[in-house]
């Protein structure tokens, strides 16, 4: 049998390559003479230039830059063999490096200054990763590094934390002016938020970010000042576009530089020939740390099941968890929704053990298809 | 797809009857076109009289007779329709009904009193199930009922709990000459033990019965005592016969009145017509509380896959918990070994919510199993 093995990371257990490994000795205890595809997959989150780089290679590229709290770091960057350079949000601003630190003390101005980077160097095609991040400025800092100017009532510059935003008079976005002309700029996502209000990236995604549940309308209405002042000054009206509430506001901001947004899962996929290696195989098996409903809004695992539908190959999902599927929507897209889990666990032993757990649980997988492939009677 | 669901109890949660059925629903939400036979299974154990009764029924009798603390109490019979009276000792002297009583204190006489009571009804042929017995009396209760007696050394009759034997002086064992002539006696267990020493039923089982370790040595000592005498008064040598050791030496007792000893699971199995009913399938699924290396020694589950590969139909397994199987014993014999826990969770937890995620990982299996079937590109 020919097997795909394309599953998303363990968020703080196995990252994806080390993933698709446990999965693939599972399956060959099972099968010696089984055959494998690897491949790695991401949704634009925390673990996108990994699996791309696994899967295609390319060139790593460091910019020195600042984390969301100012500190100086060297933020990674690959370079595509397409030409594409592709950033990661989680790997600049994101949520480990922000230690105990405010989230009105954050700035995506990291970002900025690696974009900025890039379009010196001459990148003509350029993709932001935007899962992960630790800001919620709404992409102020990034655009500020990028040339626009905020000011205060004095007339003086602020640099553009979310702390910044409420001392916000007036802002000049001449800098900005055509600074992404003839770049293809992709903004690679899963979130469809709009920027401020109830559904907006405040409310939704503030919190996990720090943000205290008493001090989200007044963050939601800063904000929102500062996007009307600045779609105003633009011509525009992106503040309501969905996905403009990703990244804390990263995702206005790309919009605004006239970002184009797509599914972070379906943009990996394509650059890792995900379709092609499908179309090879017998089986697919993909995976992540907990599936849910939401699996099936633009995560890697409803990404890869959408591929192997089209090919008519089955697909068998192998997660840390599989919660709340009471309407069977996770399991009618599977051949098979399966947890590591192999007795009552914690979730710090199910973590712990997950490389051995998942390769138990994939061998008894390729155990029941090989059985039924070959040990039916009629 | 013909599906043989024949799992044992899942003890402390779901009876066999109830574990079928869940996995029978999860199946069917897979594949409408799915038929079933429905097998609950035992292994001489806890549950023994409803798998049976479940599968191929037979008429209840009950008979007023000693629990293990002395306490009056109707213990069931199940007379089956090929005429053999099956007494299932955890429904006489079982674990639950001995409470907060010392071990010392707690007798097979009921045993004895039930056999006592089919034999005046005039049964020739009976089958003691062993398992889930709360005593360690070697059997001197069960015999006492029987007819032995046991005298100290002022001649006065003991009437056979555990601590009694201590002051044991002699014993006549006249009554129980031919007590059981022409009668077929099994004895259904699947402990190899023999009644002491190391290996003996006070060492092994009398902890999990509340013996005390410091006091095992005095209590293996007296009950060799008792078997002395009583193998050289009937110019027997059962003592050291494997399996004397069950239920707390019932096995001992049962074997001197000429019982033969035989695998508890592999008996249920053929009076439940196990082996035919797999003929008629084309997959076979089981299952039990908790599986480990120890469930290839005669448990239920084990038994069920012997039949299942003599018949080449794969078997696959669906526990509470799948355990200790680094060797990859279980895996070896099984289409697949699955755990009910669909996401870390607490025993609790998952033996509350037994029933509905049996239905889901049973699901899961049959979605594999049809995909496999159906839907793989050459």
């Amino acid at each position: 049998m020919r097997w795909l093995i394309a599953p998303d990371s363990f968020k703080g257990s196995l990252d994806a390559a080390a993933v698709a490994e446990a999965m693939r000795q599972g399956i060959a205890r099972a099968d010696s003479r089984a055959s494998f595809l690897l491949r790695p997959m991401a949704d634009g989150g925390e673990g996108t230039l990994d699996a791309l780089y696994a899967a295609v290679g390319g060139e790593w590229r460091y910019f020195s830059v600042s984390n969301a709290v100012g500190e100086t770091v060297l933020a990674p960057c690959l370079l595509l063999p397409d030409g594409t350079a592709v950033v990661e949000v989680a790997r600049v601003v994101g949520l480990p490096d922000a230690g105990e630190s405010q989230v009105a003390q954050r700035s995506s101005h990291g970002v900025g200054q690696l974009l900025q980077a890039l379009l010196q160097q001459g990148c003509r095609r350029i993709a932001v990763a935007l899962g992960g991040s630790s800001t919620n400025d709404g992409g102020a800092g990034c655009l500020v590094a990028l040339g626009l100017q905020l000011l205060n009532a004095q007339g003086q510059p602020l640099i553009g934390r979310l702390q910044d935003l409420h001392e916000l008079d007036s802002l000049d976005a001449q800098g900005l002016l055509s600074r992404f002309a003839g770049v293809e700029l992709e903004i690679w996502s899963d979130v469809d938020n709009p920027l401020t209000g109830a559904q907006g990236a405040t409310a939704v995604f503030g919190p996990q970010k720090g943000v205290a549940a008493a001090d989200i309308g007044q963050i939601d209405r800063q904000i929102a000042h500062y996007s009307q002042l600045l779609d105003a000054q633009m011509h525009r009206d992106i503040r309501h576009l969905p996905g403009s509430g990703a990244a804390g506001g990263l995702g206005y901001a790309l919009l605004l530089l006239g970002g184009h947004m797509q599914s972070g899962a379906q943009a990996v996929a394509r650059h890792i020939g995900l379709a092609e290696a499908v179309s090879q195989v017998d089986w697919v098996l993909t995976g992540e740390g907990r599936s849910d409903s939401q699996t099936l809004s633009g995560k890697a695992p409803a990404c890869v099941a959408e591929l192997a539908h089209a090919a008519t190959v089955p697909v068998s999902l192998l997660s840390g968890a599989i919660l709340a599927d009471e309407q069977g929507l996770l399991s009618g897209g599977f051949a098979g929704c399966f947890s590591l889990c192999n007795r009552p666990m914690s979730l710090e032993a199910a973590m712990q053990e997950a490389a051995p757990r998942l390769a138990h649980m994939a061998e008894q997988l390729a155990r029941t298809i090989l059985a039924a492939q070959g040990g039916v009677k009629g």
